[in-house]
Protein backbone atom coordinates (compact mmCIF):
# COMPACT_ATOMS: atom_id res chain seq x y z
CA UNK A 1 0.00 0.00 0.00
CA UNK A 2 1.36 3.71 -1.22
CA UNK A 3 0.36 6.39 1.42
CA UNK A 4 1.41 10.33 0.86
CA UNK A 5 2.01 12.60 3.56
CA UNK A 6 1.32 15.74 2.30
CA UNK A 7 -0.21 19.31 2.93
CA UNK A 8 -2.30 21.67 0.53
CA UNK A 9 -1.69 19.92 -2.87
CA UNK A 10 0.43 22.53 -3.57
CA UNK A 11 4.42 23.47 -4.72
CA UNK A 12 6.11 20.17 -3.29
CA UNK A 13 3.52 18.08 -2.05
CA UNK A 14 1.40 18.33 -5.67
CA UNK A 15 4.41 17.47 -7.60
CA UNK A 16 4.18 14.01 -6.12
CA UNK A 17 0.05 13.71 -6.27
CA UNK A 18 -0.07 14.67 -9.37
CA UNK A 19 2.44 12.34 -10.38
CA UNK A 20 0.60 9.22 -8.14
CA UNK A 21 -2.81 10.60 -10.30
CA UNK A 22 -1.38 10.58 -13.66
CA UNK A 23 -0.10 7.19 -12.62
CA UNK A 24 -3.44 6.08 -11.40
CA UNK A 25 -1.95 4.73 -8.33
CA UNK A 26 -4.49 3.96 -5.74
CA UNK A 27 -2.93 5.31 -2.47
CA UNK A 28 -3.78 6.73 1.00
CA UNK A 29 -3.94 10.46 1.14
CA UNK A 30 -2.52 11.78 5.09
CA UNK A 31 -3.14 15.40 5.03
CA UNK A 32 -1.06 17.05 7.66
CA UNK A 33 -1.44 21.27 8.44
CA UNK A 34 1.59 22.68 7.91
CA UNK A 35 0.79 25.78 9.31
CA UNK A 36 -0.11 24.08 12.61
CA UNK A 37 3.44 22.12 12.58
CA UNK A 38 2.20 18.79 12.23
CA UNK A 39 4.72 17.57 10.42
CA UNK A 40 6.88 17.96 13.51
CA UNK A 41 4.58 15.47 15.31
CA UNK A 42 6.70 12.49 16.50
CA UNK A 43 5.50 9.77 14.63
CA UNK A 44 6.09 12.00 11.61
CA UNK A 45 9.77 13.05 12.55
CA UNK A 46 10.36 8.75 12.07
CA UNK A 47 9.76 8.87 9.22
CA UNK A 48 11.39 12.44 8.16
CA UNK A 49 13.62 13.58 10.48
CA UNK A 50 13.76 16.99 8.66
CA UNK A 51 10.77 17.81 9.48
CA UNK A 52 9.24 18.07 5.83
CA UNK A 53 6.49 16.72 3.44
CA UNK A 54 5.80 15.29 0.94
CA UNK A 55 6.39 11.86 2.15
CA UNK A 56 5.54 8.36 0.88
CA UNK A 57 5.22 5.22 1.92
CA UNK A 58 5.47 1.96 0.02
CA UNK A 59 4.92 -1.25 1.86
CA UNK A 60 8.16 -0.67 4.68
CA UNK A 61 10.11 1.72 2.63
CA UNK A 62 10.00 5.48 3.11
CA UNK A 63 10.64 8.03 0.60
CA UNK A 64 11.48 11.94 0.61
CA UNK A 65 12.60 14.38 -1.86
CA UNK A 66 9.48 14.87 -4.28
CA UNK A 67 11.98 14.95 -7.37
CA UNK A 68 13.22 11.68 -6.29
CA UNK A 69 9.79 10.39 -5.01
CA UNK A 70 9.00 10.94 -8.49
CA UNK A 71 11.38 9.10 -10.11
CA UNK A 72 11.01 6.10 -8.16
CA UNK A 73 7.27 6.33 -8.83
CA UNK A 74 8.48 6.32 -12.30
CA UNK A 75 10.51 3.56 -12.19
CA UNK A 76 8.63 1.13 -10.02
CA UNK A 77 4.99 2.00 -11.84
CA UNK A 78 6.33 2.55 -15.15
CA UNK A 79 2.51 2.75 -17.22
CA UNK A 80 2.58 5.62 -18.35
CA UNK A 81 5.76 6.67 -18.64
CA UNK A 82 6.60 10.14 -16.96
CA UNK A 83 9.80 10.85 -18.43
CA UNK A 84 10.84 10.91 -21.94
CA UNK A 85 11.82 7.82 -23.97
CA UNK A 86 15.60 9.33 -24.74
CA UNK A 87 18.66 10.25 -22.46
CA UNK A 88 18.83 13.10 -23.86
CA UNK A 89 15.62 14.47 -23.25
CA UNK A 90 15.45 12.72 -19.82
CA UNK A 91 18.58 14.85 -18.76
CA UNK A 92 16.52 18.32 -20.25
CA UNK A 93 13.76 16.88 -17.79
CA UNK A 94 15.55 16.08 -14.70
CA UNK A 95 17.44 19.75 -15.46
CA UNK A 96 13.96 21.15 -15.21
CA UNK A 97 13.34 19.16 -11.91
CA UNK A 98 16.66 20.31 -10.33
CA UNK A 99 15.90 24.04 -11.65
CA UNK A 100 12.74 23.83 -9.57
CA UNK A 101 14.56 22.24 -6.82
CA UNK A 102 17.15 24.49 -6.08
CA UNK A 103 15.71 27.98 -7.68
CA UNK A 104 12.28 28.10 -8.72
CA UNK A 105 10.53 26.85 -5.38
CA UNK A 106 12.43 29.12 -3.04
CA UNK A 107 11.97 32.05 -5.60
CA UNK A 108 8.27 31.39 -5.66
CA UNK A 109 8.46 31.12 -2.02
CA UNK A 110 9.92 34.21 -1.15
CA UNK A 111 7.18 36.27 -3.13
CA UNK A 112 4.23 34.07 -2.24
CA UNK A 113 4.84 33.92 1.63
CA UNK A 114 4.47 37.25 2.72
CA UNK A 115 1.43 37.28 0.00
CA UNK A 116 -0.04 34.30 1.59
CA UNK A 117 1.51 32.62 3.73
CA UNK A 118 2.24 35.28 6.52
CA UNK A 119 -0.97 36.04 6.95
CA UNK A 120 -2.51 32.70 6.91
CA UNK A 121 0.07 31.71 10.03
CA UNK A 122 -0.55 34.71 11.87
CA UNK A 123 -4.63 34.32 10.95
CA UNK A 124 -4.95 30.96 11.71
CA UNK A 125 -1.88 29.51 13.16
CA UNK A 126 -1.30 28.17 16.72
CA UNK A 127 -2.17 30.81 19.20
CA UNK A 128 0.61 31.12 20.45
CA UNK A 129 2.72 31.34 17.59
CA UNK A 130 5.91 32.40 19.25
CA UNK A 131 5.94 29.35 21.80
CA UNK A 132 4.79 27.01 18.82
CA UNK A 133 8.15 28.19 16.86
CA UNK A 134 10.52 27.35 19.87
CA UNK A 135 8.82 23.97 20.14
CA UNK A 136 9.84 22.44 16.70
CA UNK A 137 12.54 19.90 18.02
CA UNK A 138 14.55 20.41 14.22
CA UNK A 139 16.97 23.62 14.93
CA UNK A 140 17.12 24.30 11.25
CA UNK A 141 13.24 24.12 10.78
CA UNK A 142 13.04 26.73 13.79
CA UNK A 143 15.24 28.61 12.29
CA UNK A 144 13.71 28.67 9.49
CA UNK A 145 10.22 29.30 10.75
CA UNK A 146 10.92 32.02 13.15
CA UNK A 147 12.74 34.09 10.34
CA UNK A 148 9.31 33.20 7.71
CA UNK A 149 7.01 35.06 10.86
CA UNK A 150 9.19 37.90 10.29
CA UNK A 151 8.56 40.36 7.77
CA UNK A 152 9.16 40.41 3.92
CA UNK A 153 12.33 41.43 3.09
CA UNK A 154 12.15 43.83 0.14
CA UNK A 155 15.91 42.64 -1.56
CA UNK A 156 15.08 39.29 -1.31
CA UNK A 157 11.79 40.05 -2.90
CA UNK A 158 13.27 41.87 -5.16
CA UNK A 159 15.67 39.22 -6.28
CA UNK A 160 12.89 36.34 -6.55
CA UNK A 161 10.92 38.76 -8.86
CA UNK A 162 14.19 38.83 -11.15
CA UNK A 163 14.11 35.27 -10.68
CA UNK A 164 11.02 33.73 -12.09
CA UNK A 165 11.38 36.92 -14.64
CA UNK A 166 14.42 34.60 -15.59
CA UNK A 167 12.01 31.58 -15.48
CA UNK A 168 9.47 32.44 -17.60
CA UNK A 169 11.82 33.75 -20.43
CA UNK A 170 13.29 30.13 -20.48
CA UNK A 171 9.16 28.48 -20.44
CA UNK A 172 8.14 30.72 -22.87
CA UNK A 173 11.12 29.72 -25.02
CA UNK A 174 10.35 25.86 -24.03
CA UNK A 175 6.98 26.21 -24.95
CA UNK A 176 7.56 28.07 -28.23
CA UNK A 177 8.74 25.03 -30.20
CA UNK A 178 6.26 22.81 -28.14
CA UNK A 179 3.31 22.05 -25.58
CA UNK A 180 5.08 20.93 -22.53
CA UNK A 181 8.70 22.17 -21.33
CA UNK A 182 10.74 19.19 -21.84
CA UNK A 183 11.00 17.76 -25.49
CA UNK A 184 9.24 14.11 -25.81
CA UNK A 185 6.16 15.05 -24.41
CA UNK A 186 4.37 15.94 -20.94
CA UNK A 187 6.92 14.83 -18.12
CA UNK A 188 7.90 15.65 -14.75
CA UNK A 189 9.24 18.29 -15.64
CA UNK A 190 5.74 19.64 -16.31
CA UNK A 191 4.93 18.12 -13.26
CA UNK A 192 7.74 19.81 -11.02
CA UNK A 193 7.29 23.32 -12.15
CA UNK A 194 3.36 23.76 -12.47
CA UNK A 195 2.88 23.99 -8.91
CA UNK A 196 4.93 27.00 -8.58
CA UNK A 197 4.34 29.19 -11.72
CA UNK A 198 0.74 28.54 -10.59
CA UNK A 199 0.96 30.47 -7.40
CA UNK A 200 1.83 33.81 -10.74
CA UNK A 201 -2.13 34.45 -11.41
CA UNK A 202 -2.41 34.85 -7.61
CA UNK A 203 0.85 37.14 -6.31
CA UNK A 204 1.94 38.28 -9.69
CA UNK A 205 0.16 38.26 -13.19
CA UNK A 206 2.33 41.00 -14.56
CA UNK A 207 5.44 38.56 -14.72
CA UNK A 208 3.50 35.53 -16.72
CA UNK A 209 3.88 35.12 -20.59
CA UNK A 210 1.09 34.31 -22.31
CA UNK A 211 2.49 30.85 -23.67
CA UNK A 212 3.39 30.21 -19.52
CA UNK A 213 -0.79 31.01 -18.95
CA UNK A 214 -1.46 28.98 -22.12
CA UNK A 215 0.63 26.14 -20.68
CA UNK A 216 -0.78 26.76 -17.01
CA UNK A 217 -4.46 25.85 -18.47
CA UNK A 218 -3.31 23.24 -20.43
CA UNK A 219 -1.98 21.70 -17.12
CA UNK A 220 -4.99 22.46 -14.89
CA UNK A 221 -7.15 20.72 -17.36
CA UNK A 222 -5.60 17.29 -16.89
CA UNK A 223 -7.90 15.06 -14.90
CA UNK A 224 -4.75 14.12 -12.41
CA UNK A 225 -4.06 17.60 -11.74
CA UNK A 226 -7.90 17.93 -11.15
CA UNK A 227 -7.78 14.84 -9.20
CA UNK A 228 -4.64 15.88 -7.33
CA UNK A 229 -6.07 19.66 -6.52
CA UNK A 230 -9.03 18.33 -5.35
CA UNK A 231 -7.06 16.09 -1.72
CA UNK A 232 -6.78 19.79 -0.15
CA UNK A 233 -8.88 20.96 2.57
CA UNK A 234 -9.12 24.38 1.75
CA UNK A 235 -10.69 24.28 -1.29
CA UNK A 236 -8.03 26.78 -3.03
CA UNK A 237 -4.14 24.93 -2.83
CA UNK A 238 -2.75 28.41 -4.04
CA UNK A 239 -4.36 30.46 -0.74
CA UNK A 240 -1.30 29.87 1.08
CA UNK A 241 2.23 28.87 1.07
CA UNK A 242 4.76 27.38 3.46
CA UNK A 243 7.79 28.29 3.97
CA UNK A 244 9.98 27.53 0.51
CA UNK A 245 11.29 23.93 0.68
CA UNK A 246 15.30 23.80 1.49
CA UNK A 247 17.93 21.22 0.03
CA UNK A 248 17.88 18.51 2.34
CA UNK A 249 20.19 18.79 5.10
CA UNK A 250 20.60 16.09 7.13
CA UNK A 251 21.54 17.11 10.58
CA UNK B 1 32.78 12.16 -29.71
CA UNK B 2 32.39 12.98 -26.04
CA UNK B 3 34.50 15.82 -24.36
CA UNK B 4 34.60 16.44 -21.05
CA UNK B 5 35.46 20.26 -19.43
CA UNK B 6 37.39 19.71 -16.23
CA UNK B 7 39.46 20.78 -13.20
CA UNK B 8 41.69 18.51 -11.21
CA UNK B 9 40.13 15.07 -10.54
CA UNK B 10 38.47 16.29 -7.55
CA UNK B 11 34.96 16.85 -6.11
CA UNK B 12 32.29 17.52 -9.27
CA UNK B 13 34.65 17.04 -12.06
CA UNK B 14 36.13 13.82 -10.30
CA UNK B 15 32.49 12.15 -10.42
CA UNK B 16 32.28 12.54 -14.31
CA UNK B 17 35.61 11.71 -14.95
CA UNK B 18 35.13 8.48 -12.66
CA UNK B 19 31.75 7.48 -14.32
CA UNK B 20 33.32 8.00 -17.28
CA UNK B 21 36.28 5.62 -16.65
CA UNK B 22 33.84 3.24 -15.04
CA UNK B 23 31.86 2.63 -18.07
CA UNK B 24 35.03 2.50 -20.39
CA UNK B 25 34.41 5.14 -22.89
CA UNK B 26 36.84 7.22 -24.72
CA UNK B 27 36.36 10.76 -24.85
CA UNK B 28 38.46 14.08 -24.46
CA UNK B 29 39.95 15.63 -21.64
CA UNK B 30 39.41 19.38 -21.89
CA UNK B 31 41.19 20.56 -18.42
CA UNK B 32 40.02 24.25 -17.29
CA UNK B 33 42.14 25.89 -14.76
CA UNK B 34 39.80 26.97 -11.74
CA UNK B 35 41.72 29.32 -9.96
CA UNK B 36 43.26 30.83 -13.24
CA UNK B 37 39.17 31.21 -13.88
CA UNK B 38 39.65 29.69 -17.57
CA UNK B 39 36.06 28.52 -17.03
CA UNK B 40 34.55 32.11 -17.45
CA UNK B 41 36.14 32.19 -21.10
CA UNK B 42 33.32 33.52 -23.49
CA UNK B 43 33.56 29.62 -25.44
CA UNK B 44 33.17 28.20 -21.62
CA UNK B 45 30.75 30.20 -20.86
CA UNK B 46 28.80 29.72 -24.08
CA UNK B 47 28.41 26.20 -23.00
CA UNK B 48 27.58 26.87 -19.45
CA UNK B 49 26.44 30.59 -18.87
CA UNK B 50 26.70 29.77 -15.03
CA UNK B 51 30.54 29.44 -15.03
CA UNK B 52 30.84 26.37 -13.48
CA UNK B 53 32.25 22.91 -14.54
CA UNK B 54 32.14 19.93 -15.36
CA UNK B 55 30.50 20.22 -18.68
CA UNK B 56 29.78 17.56 -20.97
CA UNK B 57 29.27 17.47 -24.51
CA UNK B 58 28.32 14.52 -26.63
CA UNK B 59 28.51 15.30 -30.07
CA UNK B 60 25.98 18.17 -30.06
CA UNK B 61 24.70 17.87 -26.67
CA UNK B 62 25.61 19.89 -23.53
CA UNK B 63 25.11 18.28 -20.24
CA UNK B 64 26.21 20.17 -17.02
CA UNK B 65 24.89 19.39 -13.13
CA UNK B 66 27.78 16.57 -12.24
CA UNK B 67 24.52 14.06 -10.87
CA UNK B 68 22.55 14.45 -14.03
CA UNK B 69 25.23 13.84 -16.15
CA UNK B 70 26.09 10.69 -14.61
CA UNK B 71 22.54 9.73 -14.96
CA UNK B 72 22.73 10.63 -18.52
CA UNK B 73 25.88 8.28 -19.18
CA UNK B 74 23.81 6.05 -17.14
CA UNK B 75 21.15 6.04 -19.75
CA UNK B 76 22.78 6.02 -22.69
CA UNK B 77 25.75 4.08 -22.08
CA UNK B 78 24.00 1.12 -19.66
CA UNK B 79 26.72 -1.02 -19.81
CA UNK B 80 27.77 -1.46 -16.95
CA UNK B 81 25.51 0.13 -14.57
CA UNK B 82 26.13 2.49 -12.31
CA UNK B 83 22.65 2.36 -10.54
CA UNK B 84 21.65 -0.32 -8.50
CA UNK B 85 18.73 -2.95 -10.31
CA UNK B 86 15.45 -2.37 -8.27
CA UNK B 87 13.57 1.14 -7.80
CA UNK B 88 13.83 1.02 -3.88
CA UNK B 89 17.82 0.45 -4.59
CA UNK B 90 17.78 3.52 -7.08
CA UNK B 91 16.56 5.87 -4.86
CA UNK B 92 18.79 5.38 -2.06
CA UNK B 93 21.80 6.16 -4.91
CA UNK B 94 20.26 8.65 -6.06
CA UNK B 95 19.43 10.14 -2.60
CA UNK B 96 23.13 9.60 -1.77
CA UNK B 97 23.48 12.04 -4.50
CA UNK B 98 21.53 14.61 -3.38
CA UNK B 99 22.56 14.68 -0.22
CA UNK B 100 26.31 15.37 -1.94
CA UNK B 101 24.30 18.30 -3.95
CA UNK B 102 22.77 19.86 -1.56
CA UNK B 103 24.76 19.06 1.43
CA UNK B 104 28.54 17.11 1.65
CA UNK B 105 30.02 19.49 -1.11
CA UNK B 106 29.34 22.71 0.36
CA UNK B 107 30.78 21.43 3.88
CA UNK B 108 34.04 19.85 2.25
CA UNK B 109 34.69 22.89 0.20
CA UNK B 110 34.16 25.26 3.52
CA UNK B 111 36.63 23.38 5.55
CA UNK B 112 38.89 22.54 3.03
CA UNK B 113 39.10 25.64 0.99
CA UNK B 114 40.77 27.67 3.88
CA UNK B 115 43.16 24.54 4.02
CA UNK B 116 43.88 24.44 0.72
CA UNK B 117 42.30 26.30 -1.97
CA UNK B 118 42.67 30.14 -0.71
CA UNK B 119 46.74 29.58 -0.03
CA UNK B 120 46.86 27.93 -3.74
CA UNK B 121 44.60 31.20 -5.32
CA UNK B 122 46.68 33.13 -3.25
CA UNK B 123 49.78 31.43 -4.07
CA UNK B 124 49.72 30.52 -7.73
CA UNK B 125 46.43 32.21 -8.86
CA UNK B 126 46.21 34.96 -11.18
CA UNK B 127 48.65 38.30 -10.23
CA UNK B 128 45.93 40.93 -9.37
CA UNK B 129 43.80 39.12 -7.72
CA UNK B 130 41.01 41.65 -6.74
CA UNK B 131 41.24 42.76 -10.59
CA UNK B 132 40.86 39.23 -11.71
CA UNK B 133 37.80 38.63 -9.43
CA UNK B 134 35.88 42.07 -10.48
CA UNK B 135 36.13 40.87 -14.42
CA UNK B 136 34.58 37.99 -13.47
CA UNK B 137 31.15 38.30 -15.90
CA UNK B 138 29.24 36.41 -13.59
CA UNK B 139 27.58 38.32 -10.70
CA UNK B 140 26.80 35.27 -8.33
CA UNK B 141 30.48 33.75 -9.28
CA UNK B 142 31.66 37.03 -8.54
CA UNK B 143 30.63 37.14 -5.18
CA UNK B 144 31.63 33.78 -4.51
CA UNK B 145 35.01 33.98 -5.41
CA UNK B 146 35.09 37.35 -3.57
CA UNK B 147 34.26 35.93 -0.55
CA UNK B 148 36.43 32.90 -0.56
CA UNK B 149 39.50 35.06 -1.43
CA UNK B 150 38.77 36.27 2.28
CA UNK B 151 39.65 34.64 5.23
CA UNK B 152 37.60 31.69 6.83
CA UNK B 153 34.83 32.18 9.21
CA UNK B 154 35.36 30.09 12.34
CA UNK B 155 31.27 29.44 12.73
CA UNK B 156 31.33 28.05 8.88
CA UNK B 157 34.21 26.39 9.92
CA UNK B 158 32.41 24.72 12.97
CA UNK B 159 29.02 24.16 11.00
CA UNK B 160 31.14 22.45 8.14
CA UNK B 161 32.93 19.65 10.97
CA UNK B 162 30.11 19.19 12.19
CA UNK B 163 28.35 18.40 8.99
CA UNK B 164 31.14 16.36 7.96
CA UNK B 165 30.58 14.59 11.31
CA UNK B 166 26.94 13.62 10.55
CA UNK B 167 27.97 12.39 7.14
CA UNK B 168 30.05 10.12 9.02
CA UNK B 169 27.97 8.31 10.92
CA UNK B 170 25.89 7.42 8.14
CA UNK B 171 28.80 6.34 5.98
CA UNK B 172 30.01 4.08 8.96
CA UNK B 173 26.32 2.91 9.32
CA UNK B 174 25.85 1.86 5.49
CA UNK B 175 29.50 0.16 5.45
CA UNK B 176 28.54 -2.00 7.79
CA UNK B 177 26.12 -3.59 6.38
CA UNK B 178 28.06 -3.65 2.43
CA UNK B 179 31.17 -2.59 0.85
CA UNK B 180 29.34 0.08 -0.99
CA UNK B 181 27.25 3.22 -0.07
CA UNK B 182 23.56 2.25 -1.69
CA UNK B 183 22.22 -1.19 -1.45
CA UNK B 184 22.79 -3.12 -4.46
CA UNK B 185 26.18 -2.99 -5.40
CA UNK B 186 28.64 -0.33 -6.62
CA UNK B 187 27.09 3.08 -7.89
CA UNK B 188 26.84 6.45 -8.27
CA UNK B 189 26.52 7.00 -4.45
CA UNK B 190 30.47 6.08 -4.23
CA UNK B 191 31.00 7.70 -7.49
CA UNK B 192 29.34 11.23 -5.48
CA UNK B 193 30.80 10.69 -2.21
CA UNK B 194 34.22 9.75 -2.38
CA UNK B 195 35.37 12.82 -4.21
CA UNK B 196 34.84 14.46 -1.03
CA UNK B 197 35.36 12.26 1.53
CA UNK B 198 38.49 11.58 0.01
CA UNK B 199 39.64 15.67 1.30
CA UNK B 200 39.65 14.16 4.71
CA UNK B 201 42.48 12.28 5.33
CA UNK B 202 44.44 15.73 4.14
CA UNK B 203 42.19 18.36 6.04
CA UNK B 204 40.64 16.27 8.52
CA UNK B 205 41.80 12.86 9.63
CA UNK B 206 40.08 12.63 13.11
CA UNK B 207 37.10 13.03 11.71
CA UNK B 208 37.48 9.96 9.43
CA UNK B 209 35.62 6.77 10.00
CA UNK B 210 37.66 3.06 10.12
CA UNK B 211 35.00 1.48 7.49
CA UNK B 212 34.75 4.93 5.84
CA UNK B 213 38.60 4.53 5.73
CA UNK B 214 38.43 1.22 4.29
CA UNK B 215 36.03 2.05 1.82
CA UNK B 216 38.22 5.07 0.60
CA UNK B 217 40.99 2.77 0.27
CA UNK B 218 38.87 0.28 -2.19
CA UNK B 219 38.00 3.21 -4.03
CA UNK B 220 41.11 4.56 -4.57
CA UNK B 221 42.01 1.03 -5.95
CA UNK B 222 39.82 0.98 -8.58
CA UNK B 223 41.12 1.29 -12.08
CA UNK B 224 38.94 3.58 -12.93
CA UNK B 225 39.45 5.90 -10.17
CA UNK B 226 42.82 5.69 -10.62
CA UNK B 227 42.68 6.41 -14.26
CA UNK B 228 40.51 9.62 -13.47
CA UNK B 229 43.14 10.89 -10.96
CA UNK B 230 45.86 10.65 -13.39
CA UNK B 231 44.27 13.10 -15.88
CA UNK B 232 45.25 16.22 -13.56
CA UNK B 233 47.64 19.11 -14.05
CA UNK B 234 49.37 19.33 -10.36
CA UNK B 235 49.60 14.87 -10.10
CA UNK B 236 47.75 15.76 -6.66
CA UNK B 237 43.98 16.56 -7.50
CA UNK B 238 43.17 16.60 -3.55
CA UNK B 239 46.22 19.68 -3.23
CA UNK B 240 43.33 22.11 -4.00
CA UNK B 241 39.63 22.81 -3.57
CA UNK B 242 37.50 25.48 -5.95
CA UNK B 243 35.18 27.28 -3.70
CA UNK B 244 32.07 25.03 -3.16
CA UNK B 245 29.84 23.98 -6.39
CA UNK B 246 26.77 25.56 -5.67
CA UNK B 247 23.29 25.20 -6.84
CA UNK B 248 22.35 25.61 -9.97
CA UNK B 249 21.00 29.33 -10.52
CA UNK B 250 19.71 30.44 -13.62
CA UNK B 251 20.45 34.18 -13.67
Amino acid sequence: MIELYHWEPNAASARVLIALEEKGLKFESRYLDVLAFEQFAPELLDLNPFGQVPILTDGEEVFSEASYICEYLDEAYPDPPLLPQTPIDRWAARAWQKYVDDYLAAAVSDLAWPALGLPALTGQGPADLAGAIDRIPVKQRRDQWRAAAGGPDPDVLQQARERIRLTIDKTEADLAERDWLAPGGFSLADIAVYPYLNYLPRIAPELLGKRSAAWLARMAARPAVKAAEAMGRTGDPYAVSAPGPEPIRWG
